[in-house]
Parts: structure tokens; sequence; C-alpha cells
């Protein structure tokens, strides 16, 4: 399988299952913006790569200093570090939960930071009936179940928000809460739905954000948080010195003065998420409303196609889709696609309906075949 | 004090006390090779900037290779880290020694690391009447009187290698050794030394290693482990996805083809060092031999001149040293400085001959003054 180290965007496992060199893919399975990085990314590269003979600022504060007045929280709320997958790590292992409620399906990197300090699961269940959007009475359950709820908003792999009072009925009830915003700036008046704000100001909300999706900058990690002062001194104090590198503190500063990128990549998600789920559901596939940059869909009992063909039919073609099969709560048909530009969405959707007409013709003959046995 | 953070080359903190832009301080207080970065990093940053649109390799596969190709060791016994902090955070936080054996001077980052974890430390004294180098009979004290025996080879602020003989009997006699190779790559004829190859095929043995200060990328994070297989995949197990960014990977891979700059690096420290200590001890300054790229030195207590006054008058000047006073172990008349190219040790002597004359003259004063009363 291609999510061999846990995730998609494996391009090295890509090139080893399927024998074409890695450049040659176009990926599905990482949920980048295809608008990015922004131009000033460029020009960081050219004129402060020389600046990696020094230490980075092990208290990154400018870039600190930018994102407290761009979202609006005290300086001394704000972490960075070296990506999101740190600061996921970082606040469990502060926090030690006993038991924390986590939403099936969802990133797996909660879990694995989890486990690792020892923790349970309480599951939350997210159920297809209501399109995989949180309900109440189950968020209610896990607050009174778990010492910890640890939720992704929006939800990796199914792209739905939290309904907003919902969340702020959790900030109050539950123990502590840990928002997952990774892919929070792709969502149209993300300042009315995020929790930043209230993270600042509570003792038991955590939110933490990567700046990796949205700026298309994974290789490079960067990711941040925020949280009530004292929590965050305590959550540093774990940190590894110098962990978040020189190149990424200078490309967090520089990204977030470019409006245009911001505007600019909102309108292409507009219009080209509506075109791909149209067209996937033009293909009969059971999509899931997504109200971020990638999209979460299944194939239809009927068609017999698993996820797993799938991903070894595209591969082969060249184009890496998702097993979403792998998060935990969902099945064998289920499959998470980027939105990437109109060119690229054009090629996902020939292969496909190749692959539809290929597969799906012969899991007829199977069927058939098997009922003529 | 400069060393806000702990360690030295913090040039923010440099800005904020001697009202000075960071780039016009000539920094003796952090350890890098001035003839770095390699030419290679140039090329990597230019012609591979854009592959930070994709992850890093999960898995750092060619780098590992490389490593492995150059120190002789298996792949399965090499794991990346984002900077050597990292991994000596991750070793400490897997083997979770009761009682860790530190050497006073040694870098503060394993007692930092042992604190984290809730773990006891136990003292190894290095003696000035023995130029700080580890003797036998205290490392025989502290295999009895810990459960893990943390150590720099060649050991910082001091700049010594621990006799081989006695290093070879301790990777034997200790229940766990961690040997810290951050500055081996300074070291002539390393491959005689270091404890690389013993780690790969040894249960009780890890080597950590930099390449930051050889290569002179610190603001990029890069290091590396060498330890026994299955230990290897325990503390990965720990390590968080994606930890080591893709350009630091790319780095790794290009500098350790460049024979040359190693050459060059190593003729370069042999004269340079040795002029050096020479103008330092001219200086009447109490000099500890050292077989790396720093040197650690005392302003005799005939002098009267204290660490935070000299790095206080030197920083007005714009020249930044280490207060090596705040290694446990060391009083408040040591100094670390790095060695650089000859303008800028040129420049540092100057700047201490004037001092010692400045200073000097007032100590004495003061004391005149003093008996006078």
């Amino acid at each position: 399988m291609l999510e061999r180290y846990g995730h998609g965007g494996d391009l090295w496992t890509a090139e080893e299952t399927f024998g074409r060199p890695k450049e040659q893919f176009l990926d599905f399975s990482s949920n980048m913006n295809p608008l990015g990085p922004p131009a000033i990314v460029a020009d960081i590269f050219r004129e402060h790569w020389r600046d990696i003979v020094k230490y980075p600022d092990p208290a990154v504060r400018e870039l600190r200093h930018k994102l407290a007045h761009r979202y609006k929280v005290p300086v001394e709320s704000i972490l960075v570090g070296n990506g999101a997958a740190e600061l996921i790590d970082l606040t469990v292992r502060v926090l030690k939960p006993g038991v924390t409620a986590l939403a099936r399906p969802s990133f797996s990197e909660y879990e694995e930071a989890v486990v690792k300090t020892g923790g349970r699961i309480h599951e939350v269940p997210l159920h297809e009936r209501h399109s995989y959007v949180l309900q109440a009475d189950d968020a209610e359950n896990a607050c009174q179940a778990s010492d910890l709820l640890f939720l992704g908003h929006p939800n990796n792999p199914t792209g739905r928000l939290i309904p907003k009072p919902l969340l702020d009925h959790l900030a109050k009830s539950s123990r502590q809460l840990v928002i997952d915003e990774a892919f929070m700036d792709f969502v149209p008046h993300e300042e009315q739905v995020s929790m930043l704000q209230r993270a600042a100001s509570s003792r038991n909300v955590f939110v933490i954000r990567s700046m990796t999706k949205f700026y298309a900058i994974p290789g490079i990690r960067l990711g941040f948080m925020v949280a009530h002062p004292d929590w965050i001194k305590r959550i540093k104090a774990l940190q590894v010195q110098w962990s978040v590198n020189d190149i990424a503190q200078r490309i967090g500063c520089g990204v977030l003065d470019d409006e245009g990128f911001e505007q600019e990549s909102r309108r292409w998600l507009e219009t080209e998420k509506s075109w791909l789920i149209g067209e996937l559901a033009g293909l009969g596939l059971d999509v899931v409303p997504s109200e971020v940059n990638f999209v979460l869909f299944a194939f239809p009992a009927s068609m017999g196609i698993t996820v797993k063909q799938a991903q070894l039919y595209m591969g082969r073609q060249g184009i890496l889709i998702r097993d979403a099969s792998l998060f935990a709560g969902l099945n064998e048909r289920y499959v998470r696609v980027a939105v990437r530009l109109r060119e690229d969405n054009e090629r996902l959707i020939r292969g496909l309906a190749d692959m539809l007409q290929q597969l799906g013709a012969s899991a007829s003959d199977e069927g058939h075949a098997g009922g003529g046995l």
C-alpha cells in the first residue's frame, strides 16, 4: 500500500511500487493548495538561504508577532512548531489524558500521539447518514467519557466542519478540547468558525494550525498553536531546541502578507470544488459534501470496486489517490482526493471513468460467473 | 545574558541587548565551520526549493543510504533527526534512565532531556588539573552509580576527546552509553576514535552526530544517530512524522560527496587553532587544549575579570563570546570561543587585548582603592 508510513503524499513509496519516477505522479493523495507556494517563497529561498549558517531564532519571535497581529491573539498564546504534527504530539504529551475521545474517521496522528503516551481511546462515531457531521448526542457522550476531546475542524478525511453552536458548547462542557484547524484557511469566512481566539482566552481549549497545506510548503514543515499562555509555557518546555528551522520561520512571515494569494486561492477552490464534486457524482460515486480542498467519496456497493483495486489501477496510470479505508470508521469503498487545477482534475475524472468501465465490467463478469457456478 | 535560551549563537537576543542589527555581530559564541556551507548547498537551494510543495520522505531513505555507505554501518542502524537536539531528546525518552551520569562541564541539552523525563543526574567531574580529560576512576564510579552514561566525545565546552581505551572499556562496563559526537568531523583521523561502528553492533551503545557544525547549516537542522536496529525502531516510533524537512535531507545527501570541503576544513583548522591558542596564551589567558573547532579558556584569578564583564565589553564592540560559566562545573572566569578565519580571529584577539587593558586596569584600581580603605 502507498500509505506505508501512515499518510498520503509518499512519492518515494509510489516510485518503489509502480516503478515510475516520483516526479511523474499526479498526486491527489495529499491535500496541497495547487496555487502555492506564494511567489514570496521563491524570493526567500533566493535571498536568505545563506542565513542557514546561523541558528534559527529559538523563540521564533518575528513569526509569533506576525501571527499575533494577523489572528488578534496575544503573542504569549502562540507556539510555532516543526509542522502541526509536532504540536499534536507535544500537546498530548503535556495534557497526558487518560481517555481521549476521537472521531471516527479522523486524522491518524491524533491516535498515534495518544498511543505513545499510553492513553486510551473513546470512539466518537461520525455517521454516513448525517454526511459525517458530528452530532450533539455523540459529542455529549464523548465529553462524559473522556478527559480530552480531540477534533478536526474541518475534519480530515471527511471535510466537514463542526456546527459552531455545538463547538461553543463543547468548549464549555469538555474537560479539555483540542481542535485541529489544519485546513481552516480553506474555509470561507474562517474568522466566524475558527476557535483561535477562544483558545487564547480559555484554560481548556487548544487550537492547532498547519501552514503547510494552504501555502503548499509541506517539505519545509510549519505549524502553530494557540492556547492559554500558561499552557504554552509548559508545552514549549517539552519542545526540542531550535525545532523550527530558519527558512520555515522566514517563509511563515512572508506568506502572511500575501493577501492576493489568499483571495485567489479561495476563488479557485469555490469554482473547482463544485466542478469536481459534480463530476464525481456524475460518475455515480457517493460524494460527501466538503468544506475544504479535498473530497471524500465512496464506490457504491453495487459497483463492487474496492479502494485498493482503485489505487492500484490509478497508480499504474500515474495518478495517486488516498486509500481512505485506512481511516478507522470507513470501509473498503472509500477514497479521498485533493482538489487540484482543472486540467489535473480532468485527468482524475477521465482516469476514474476508464477504471469504472474496466473494473466495473470485470466485477460484474465475476458476479455473473460466480452466480453461474 | 546572551544565553537567554540556553545557548550561544542567539543573534536576536544580541540585537535586543546591544541595539546593533544582528547581521553586524562577529559571532564566536556558536561553533560553526567558517568555510561552510559547501558550494553544493547553494545549488540545492536554487534547484530544489520548489520540491517543498511535497512532503519530505518520512523514512529519509536516500540520506540514510548515503550515511550507511559513508560510515560503513547498516542502514537499519541509522535514524536521521531534526538536528542532534531531537535525537538527544528521543534517545533519553526511550531509554528512560533512572540515573544518568553527566560530565561537568558538558552540553546542557543532555541534562534538559533527563530533567524532562523526570530522571536524576549523577555528576562526573572533569578536573582542571587534568585539562578536563575524563579520568578512569571518575568514569568507573559513574558506571556503578548510573543507568546511563551520557558523554560528549569530543566534549563541549572543553573540546577534549575521551581516551579511546577508556571509551572501549565503558562500552563494555556501562549499562547504557550515549556518545554525542557532534564535533567529531573536526577531529583528524576521526575513524580511529569514533564509536559509530561500535554503536551499530552493540545493544547498549548509542552515537549521536550533528551535521550542522561541520557543514555550517544550523539554520536548516540536521543530525543522525547510530544504534542497534531494534533500538532505532523504538526511537523512530516516538519521532514526529516528517520531522526532517526536505531541504535538510537533500543537503545531507549533497555535502557527504564533497571530499574537498572536508580536507580543506581540516587544513584550515589545524593551522588556525594553533594560531588562536598561541595568541590567547600570549595574552596571559589560561587555555585548555582543544581537539576541535572551539577553545575554552579562563581569565586567571589575578586579572580579576569575569566572563560576564567580558561578554558585555566585547558585545558592545560587536563581538559575541560564549559565557562558559553557565556550564555547571566551570566558574565565572571561563569563556568559550569558536575558531574562525584569520581576519576574524585577529579581531577577537585585538578586542580581548583592549579589554584586558581597560578592565584589567580598572580591576587593579579597584583592588588598590579597596586596599586603601
